[in-house]
């Protein structure tokens, strides 16, 4: 079946963000990213503040501790907001999938839209030299590491992810490709990409 | 660096197989899959038919009963034997490597060479339903469900893998490359490989 929508899953700093603007440009269709934290803030009520530190990123790097806190958070009713944000980063997703042809960046998007035939799902990945040298250059250098940071962001996004969804994240087979950006580059990465929507277009 | 050495991993029944040969015999390299085999077995001095059974699976596909045969065995001194297979496994790969550029299938040898510069590392899989129609087309079927055999055949080389590495096998880092052969098909996964193959020649 014929490719509408493209999800790219990616490591912080492995330029998923980059790449998959490029595929949206040349092909012509909507990206979200940013974009979408404008639509969950609208469908949700919650400020656009919260819903970035909290969309894609567990609140502790250790799994053991982000469980316990979810489940204190539940006796003293915290859980509807984290719950609320994800009901309507779902709903929000659902929605753009069966509006428009479009690339969707991370928010389990590629487990949310898993039983959709029309969707290429992508993870793009890199080495952690090419991953410190692209912190650095984007956004500088903090107390911690750019090894620490990287490893921290790694795993809040890994705990969401297994928290959300009955999956580990960055399995190949929940995905149709999954690329080394370090390796093969941004520019490689996009063309391979477009090239597995042109081809699985003819096909269908 | 350019990329001589390509080692393709794979779930069974995927393709990754045919894939491989494709690569190879478009780039005009060697190909190693049962051919493998023979270098082990001259090497090792083991029967073909004995590394056939156990280069790349585990003696069960329970990954506790595994671990309990192998520690077992080594108190009863079986381990060299199994030990001796995959040593031997290792120094072909790695003779292989340092001698001309080919296509290596399976093996651990994307970990055998991880840190090699001159290899792409590839890891193709598959839904279900395309390895289910593939077991039953090249296999015919057999007593217990293609599911079922599938599973197990899975559940083996994935606890061979985990105990001969320091790695969990399919996971995308692992990997240059993840392919869904299922979606994309053989074809065009044998050309995206290329591709990357080309692109990073270029670029050295």
């Amino acid at each position: 079946m014929r490719k509408r929508i493209i999800t790219i899953s990616r490591e912080f700093a492995s330029g998923g963000h980059t790449i998959a603007k490029m595929v949206a440009d040349r092909l012509g269709v909507a990206f979200y990213d940013n974009k979408l934290i404008t639509e969950v803030a609208k469908s949700s009520g919650l400020s656009e503040d919260f819903i970035k530190e909290h969309e894609e990123y567990a609140s502790h790097s250790n799994s053991f501790l982000f469980q316990l806190a979810m489940s204190t958070a539940g006796t003293l009713g915290y859980p509807s907001v984290y719950q609320r944000l994800y009901e309507a980063q779902t709903h929000v997703i659902e929605d753009i999938a069966d509006k428009e042809p479009c690339v969707i960046v991370g928010r389990c998007a590629d487990y949310i839209l898993r039983d959709r035939a029309d969707c290429l799902h992508v993870f793009i990945h890199a080495d952690m030299d090419h991953r410190v040298a692209h912190i650095l250059e984007h956004y500088g250098q903090t107390e911690k590491t750019p090894e620490q940071r990287l490893k921290d962001k790694d795993n809040r996004r890994r705990n969401y992810y297994r928290f959300h969804t009955d999956r580990e994240w960055g399995v190949c087979t929940n995905y149709h490709m999954a690329l080394d950006s370090g390796l093969l580059g941004e520019e490689l990465c996009a063309q391979l990409i477009i090239r597995a929507i042109e081809d699985t277009a003819k096909k269908s």
